[in-house]
């Protein structure tokens, strides 16, 4: 086993939810923590200096999307993805799984939910057509996947090494393995194989990593299974045996909040206590509470700065912790989004002006309301560390309105 | 007449260039100045603080945008254009003459030109329509005119004195004149009507500002007379003669270079030494120093944010003194955008990442492109005022390769 990165530092009383530090070539991450994505290099209108400036501790990239654009060479060239986006903090990539299995195909064939590009009987390691369109599919195999580009309809391979060497080549602190994306659609038989071969690359990219040169990287796996107890079980009690100095929870959570949740209780469970376990692509703030209480150290999500570049800008207290600035009620409101806010956009701006801007397309709009959003999750995040450390989380949860206490 | 809020401090020996002081109820501006172009409110990408850091003295924003959305009384409830917008120091707004007459019928037509929209023939007090179509037009006369929104086309009314308070509601320090939008297309008898219903606007518009509340604001008047000259002359000296304590040139600047430095030529002449000169729209590099060198105080321009946001940058030495960051050479360059610069954007980015964020439609690069334009046009400004302090002006225009002096 490796060295574990990880210290637990504090335990709830009541419960699993933790406090730690992950120590990266780039710095320590105090979790739980949220890690913005900034999928090609920069969160959309929020440069990496100013995602800084919001207290950020760590920014997650996206394999897939540099590869194609400009290509793991250039950055490479130009010193790796820290120098190449002036980011000089811990940062992660992910593998670029599920993005050739939503963009690739899914874009291709105007789809957008996963589950539509593969027909669960469609199992096998013959590459997968999509019925009545030969030119536009991903083929998938033993050896990893082809797949299209969204830019260009170029061919590309992933595999479980080159994707280890696309990485390292990138430079993250924490790299992700290759895995195969599936949806809450997809039944037991295809959720089984589509672990289960994930789980076998697994151990091919951390030979392909071991034999790379290490450069102080670290190489996460990634649960698979579903939201079936047993392949949650097995996946995660696979992964823990590897050796992977950290753990993330992919693939499908279910159908809804509560098989989330179920999916969490029994994946976290199977999972080593002194190593990191960060959860994949999850951020609403009910979730972020979920998921800590759970036993997550950090979650990644893109949902904080989407909505914000569609006017929805978070208030603990309103519906669902957000009001949508389009709305006419702020034509002439001189409040700031959040008067307990310390973000820049809270400070220096009302909300009349930001729905001003917002209904006249400015530019300025997606950033004030972006670092506003991240804001808010970065100080959550502080505010849920404060009160595992008081063994004060589910009061912090209710102030939040965050549901019940698991 | 007003007390002059103007001081010329230096003169250049050989030449009308000069520096100066423009006082204003929010701040002194250091004149020769460049005045970044906020149409509704913000720079686009870069909002108020922001413009602030790159040294900019005082914005411009536009009444016709503003008028449309939110609107006067939005922005009055909520303490006028300063506090709406957060920004702080000397702010200027047009008054929305030239939109109503590029926008309101150009944009209806599809039409880009002025001088499509307003045949020469069709001179008078009596509302003038397109031919062809009758729902669509701007209707201009004696009392003003009248004009569709862009935004809805709802009709909307702009008199010299309903100008007048449209800006007092905003708030500006320096308010301009209703006037008329002419075109290089338009001929002698056009020009010369569409420059004396102005003059009489201008006494209308002075009589209304002198029986509004002041708050420390200013109004200038607008010089017109397209490239005649006797019409510029007439125009200079008729508005000199009113109590404007500034005087802005505006109206068409001929259809050539050599054309706008004979207006210049033309126009400064007549104007009072102690009142500041702003020229309208006009802000590329060369024509910056034609104007300085002709004794204009000030100037506003889109062109250094507009020509950002679709990859060009400003550098020294380039063919037009900028390169576009599309092409393809950029893609593996570390360097910045230009090494002797000190904006944010060539502290921390490569040419490289910048290109792969324009390529990839990352809303960030049109904030890090506009930054920089923005400060190298700031920057060329004080080296400017240096320049005439040390009588150095033409020195400094070799070394920008702005043409041969005058």
């Amino acid at each position: 086993m490796s060295e574990a990165p990880f210290d637990v530092v504090q335990r709830s009383a009541n419960g699993l939810a933790r406090t730690g530090r992950l120590h990266t070539a780039h710095g320590t991450v105090e979790t739980p923590a949220f890690v913005p994505v900034a999928t090609r290099g920069t969160i959309k209108g929020v440069e990496p200096d100013a995602l800084r400036a919001l207290g950020a501790q760590v920014m997650i990239c996206n394999s897939y999307h540099l590869h194609l654009a400009p290509g793991e060479e250039v950055i490479a060239d130009l010193g790796g993805l820290h120098r190449f986006t002036g980011w000089a903090g811990p940062m992660m990539t992910d593998s670029g799984g599920f993005q050739v299995f939503s963009l690739g195909a899914g874009k291709a064939h105007g789809v957008g939910k996963v589950a539509s590009v593969f027909p669960d009987e469609a199992v096998g390691d013959a590459p997968r057509r999509i019925p009545g369109d030969e030119n536009s599919l991903v083929r998938l195999g033993e050896d990893g996947v082809e797949f299209r580009s969204i830019l260009d309809g170029s061919w590309h391979r992933f595999s479980p090494e080159s994707v280890v060497t696309l990485q390292r080549r990138l430079g993250p602190d924490i790299a992700l393995v290759l895995d195969e994306c599936t949806s809450p659609l997809h039944d037991y038989h295809y959720t089984k194989a589509a672990m289960e071969r994930p789980h076998r690359w697994a151990e091919r990219a951390l030979a392909a990593f071991a034999e790379s040169d290490a450069r102080g990287q670290m190489l996460f796996g990634i649960v698979q299974g579903g939201a079936f107890r047993d392949l949650r079980e097995e996946s995660a009690r696979t992964l823990a045996s590897l050796d992977f100095p950290g753990l993330a929870i992919g693939g499908s959570l279910g159908r809804s909040k509560a098989e989330m949740h179920a999916v969490l209780d029994w994946t976290v469970a199977r999972l080593p206590e002194g190593r990191p376990r960060h959860l994949l692509g999850i951020g609403e703030i009910e979730d972020i509470f979920a998921a800590v209480r759970r036993g997550v150290d950090s979650v990644d999500c893109a949902s904080a700065t989407r909505i914000a570049r569609n006017g929805s800008v978070f208030l603990r207290g309103a519906p669902r912790h957000r009001i949508n600035l389009r709305n006419a009620a702020y034509r002439d409101d001189p409040a700031p989004i959040d008067a307990s806010c310390d973000c820049f956009t809270c400070r220096h701006h009302s909300r009349a002006y930001l729905r001003h801007l917002y209904r006249s397309g400015e530019l300025s709009f997606a950033r004030l309301a972006t670092i506003h959003n991240l804001r808010t999750v970065i100080r959550l995040m502080a505010s849920i560390r404060e009160a595992i450390a008081a063994d004060a989380l589910d009061d912090l949860a209710r102030e939040w309105d965050a549901g019940p206490p698991r």
